[in-house]
């Protein structure tokens, strides 16, 4: 259980990180949205390991293979199934880790659950699943331009260890955030990362940070009163990202310390619509989108594989040293970009359709 | 939609703030769970408005009808129905809101959305909904003492505006949050975050904050990869409950700003378990419990409603300025302690279900 | 858990026999719908009991409470809560069937599944349960007056025992099916049926027979593949209702015994639209509705309570015999008229919704 | 949507007749069942056409690969995602289906409903989409012999056209059903209904017929009240499977001429057990399984795809005649068999899993 996300627009993902493959499929996309495997490809590629000097250097070109669900460049509203093969597995690498729990990785936890492990590189719980969410929010991206033809979606990097960026939400563009190898569009602050983490890397440590999403210009009324508030589901979303540790939505954990006169947003009329004059609330209030934009950030700890020694036991239960091997993401961030944006998608996606359900002629 | 939570122990809450009444449906609990409507009482008295003067004096007794799923105080198996009626409805005082936007309330979402809105007080964008969910969490925890017998779940205020407490998670008991009326179990914080609440009522504003919550002795094995984890749907949970705009589990934001050495759990064997040696993973690891105590931040904002003029505009789209009438809570923190625990208290309890119906013999 | 049905009106319905209530939440209704109490009464003053001389006489005014979701005459989008108070409960009338099973009822299973039964009145196994069913369906209805204004949706009685009626799908109206209290339209036939329930009455003994539904003018379109076809959804929703042991949709079983070239329905051009000549499909293809009449019959077995000494077991395992007390009725047939009504407008609201979802530009 | 079955065992197959291929995955399998290639393989080969010569001669391997969630022989307790490739395609044999209607077949419906359609060999209305059920029933079948070692599960063709078996569900074994082609147990009947395929088949005619399943002792218990009665969703998943027109328990439609007292179950012990002495509930009451044999029969239609000239319309609403071509079953009962299994299999193993999840100590 576990592996299917949306109730609209539900994907169910599957695959190990060595295995056969790993994939999606979607049940629920409308028909006749264009679609073709490039769509799908310029997101993968911008998730795929060996992208750049500073991610991971498995070897793997993530083609994809669409099994089903598209006819003739069109979506046929029948589930799409997106299979990506397994190349560049190397099982022995991580023969030490079938005996031996890694850190802060899932090794133990599956055990203890499952009482059984596929050891090689992480298995289920690899950041390669991430490659079916990829996939899906590509599809989801195509609805959202169909049905939401203003909204735009952008992910970038805020934030690696203490080096800050200044980044305009309001204005920040996928051209801007793929212009440089760290995804972070503060071009400064961008190269000041690139030296921080391939010393980082050299020292066998690793980094993490934090990745800011906004939505422009999303339409109002998204948002399921009260459990399937669009933050709620957001925040999920975000939460089930490998390697996160938190979540805030406008103003965040920083509204604490405001009061109500400092926090509320005002409405004012603009253009003939309501809206704020600030946007604390982050573009969403009472859990249904106020057409402002919707912003929010997400926390990435530092990757949990290191190369240095360190203390664990193994599964016999002797403690041991282990110092990792495989390859892997000194810092995860510039990687993490697509798979925020994947997951955005698939929510809005998701509660636009469940809007369109419901929905009567124009309202207020 | 949206008023569900939950997969195998599944709860649908219903009720505006004004009107019939409010409640909820559990679908899934076990049979024979010793149950009385007192179990409920007791964390609904928590949650009730006028129960101390830092509060809301809007005056509810709250008292809860379990209508069916209850036979000679065990549950039947089949859906458990809790009603608490509304009895201190004063709809007139709320007729302002019927034209006029509140700022930061979910007036206008749900006039977007819906075309219509119960105006009444908030309809159901009231944190009085959440009286099902506290009713229901406490059920929830009925079956947690029958599953999970050692776990025990505390929430706590950690924070008031810049008013910062110290609290040992490893520790601290219900009877601490519950000896003062702040539910900040820092004795000399709470008397400093009684007055900061009494000097921003005085001053027609509100305050937000910080609430913490530990689960000590959780099984290991629960949340599914990788949609469900377990941070996944305590996010989930925890954004859903009105005034949050953030949450973090273990290290949460902070950890971003260490490296992987720093940050990594070592595992040591203690008592003869796999346990780590410190938890900045937070008691989750790949979305799975670990063992460890699990530990979450939730951050609230200022309450929406104060009592001062602000700018807004009307269902008419003209501009005025609104001051707000009704009773409201200056600081939510108080009366959110048990929110907070009863959705913490479902997602563990729909886990364990769900762990228990896959699981084989003892596993690692 | 399984008291919930639907996947975009989803309903969930609770209470036993004998307790607080019975009643439903829904969610996932549309907003501004009219709705009023009398809606549901008018459904469910045809399925009360006592409402002739062939029915149980356990006298229930069944009149319900609209708790929440509805403001000011329209539903407001959010989960609309309906009560019933059980009135006239006589538990001690059930006080023997604490110990022994009635047989062919619920009595065994319920033990055997939860280990725990409310005896009084069968519980949740009560058809009592299909009050929330019946209210439920009649908010259906007004969503489906709004969204396919055309359908229209007729169930009546073409069986009872070897009694079998004549009545013609094509033009039968719920004016017809009301003019009589056995709901069999075919009025020779229904004198005969009230002779034969009196008379199978006063022998201390029950009857069954079938009830068949006919949706006119149904938009095509409806029904998704794979799993949730238009037919498997209704034949869940009728095998759903107490008493039910069979359903069969067009030709049904007479299909079996035709070959391909006698059961095919050949296309034509009819009004400018694409029609078939003949309707063995029973209005569905694929599973998807193609715009003819959907035509389905549900089997009802004799109801189980009967008046007469049966062979039964206790509790405790001892053999003994056990000869029914309480109220009930000789036939069920009359009064799940409104039932299979109910079950049907449910299946086919949700999947007008479900297809609203995904519908672009007019198809072909 | 609609692609998904099963609420804690739950599949989602995806595929066309023709394109890359067809497949499921299942997400929720418990961890440590053994399975391997060959036990799905065993039941594909069952499905295939080509496997004798009474069947759709298309000839297709259909060799499946599981591309995740199993490790080393064993379930990993993440999703199972197996693929079967499409090889044998030739979409030219279906051009003329690109423009026309097939009359009682999908073909009108799916461009009702999408607008679009992969009109190659009946893309998501093939049959071949079964292949995914058959696959995923073969897993639930390990997950039963797991948890309910006792369960045995055999369908079996009783009749074809007005050719009508007699087999006793008390003993027949799947040995006796594989002895022949038709899948019909009763062997001098088989020979007719041999005789009588290959006659219908020269004359470009089909058949259908009537497929029995019998599961022996099932554990008390199975089932859940209200909507997820087992019967219900035994034939939700029977009217799922492609050319069925009817579903009955037990009695069945036969139940509807007896009355209560020719038709109740008496209860007796019988080796210490409560047993029922007759067997026309079908092993289900109230919902619940009785531990009785569960015995139920589905109607399939005759094959819609025939060598004859039949009348339909075009696409661009010409009225025209068409004659089928491409490979099709004359008959598809025995092919039907291990569709039936596989969907029982699913509904028993899902219910299974659903009833360990709530399960206290040992109930009455």
């Amino acid at each position: 259980m576990g592996s299917s996300f949306g109730r609209l627009f539900r994907i169910t993902t599957f695959g190990e990180s060595h295995g056969g493959g790993v994939g999606v499929v979607i049940d629920g996309c409308p028909p006749r949205i264009n679609l073709s495997p490039n769509d799908l490809q310029e997101e993968l590629d911008r998730r795929r390991p060996g992208q750049s000097r500073i991610v991971s250097p498995r070897n793997e070109t993530d083609r994809c293979e669409i099994l089903s669900g598209v006819f003739e460049g069109q979506t046929l509203g029948t589930p799409i199934a997106i299979l990506v093969r397994n190349e560049d597995a190397r099982p022995e690498t991580y023969r030490e880790m079938k005996e031996t729990f890694r850190p802060s990785h899932a090794d133990f936890t599956y055990d203890a659950k499952y009482g059984i492990r596929n050891w090689q590189g992480g298995g289920r719980a690899s950041a390669r699943e991430t490659i079916g969410r990829v996939a899906a929010g590509a599809v989801a991206r195509k609805v959202l331009v169909q049905f939401c033809p203003e909204l735009e979606l952008v992910a970038y990097v805020v934030r690696v260890h203490e080096l800050l960026a200044t980044v305009d939400p309001a204005t920040i563009t996928r051209e801007e955030v793929e212009k440089n190898i760290t995804r972070c569009p503060d071009t400064a602050v961008a190269e000041r990362i690139i030296a921080l983490i391939e010393a980082t890397r050299s020292e066998g440590d690793s980094l993490g940070g934090v990745i800011e999403c906004v939505v422009r210009q999303p339409p109002p009324g998204l948002g399921d009163p009260v459990f399937d508030k669009l933050e709620a589901d957001l925040a999920k979303a975000m939460l089930s990202l490998p390697a996160t540790k938190g979540f805030e939505i406008g103003s965040g954990f920083a509204a604490t310390t405001l009061k109500g006169s400092e926090h509320n947003d005002p409405f004012e009329m603009r253009d003939e619509k309501v809206r704020t004059t600030t946007n604390r609330s982050g573009g969403v209030q009472g859990g249904i989108s106020n057409g402002e934009n919707i912003l929010f950030r997400v926390a990435f700890k530092p990757t949990a594989t290191i190369a240095r020694a360190q203390q664990t036991v193994t599964r016999g239960r002797t403690e041991t040293t282990l110092t990792a091997r495989g390859r892997h993401d000194p810092c995860v961030l510039p990687r993490a970009v697509p798979m925020v944006e994947a997951m955005a998608a698939l929510v809005l996606c998701d509660h636009a359709l469940r809007q369109r359900a419901i929905a009567l002629a124009a309202p207020v």
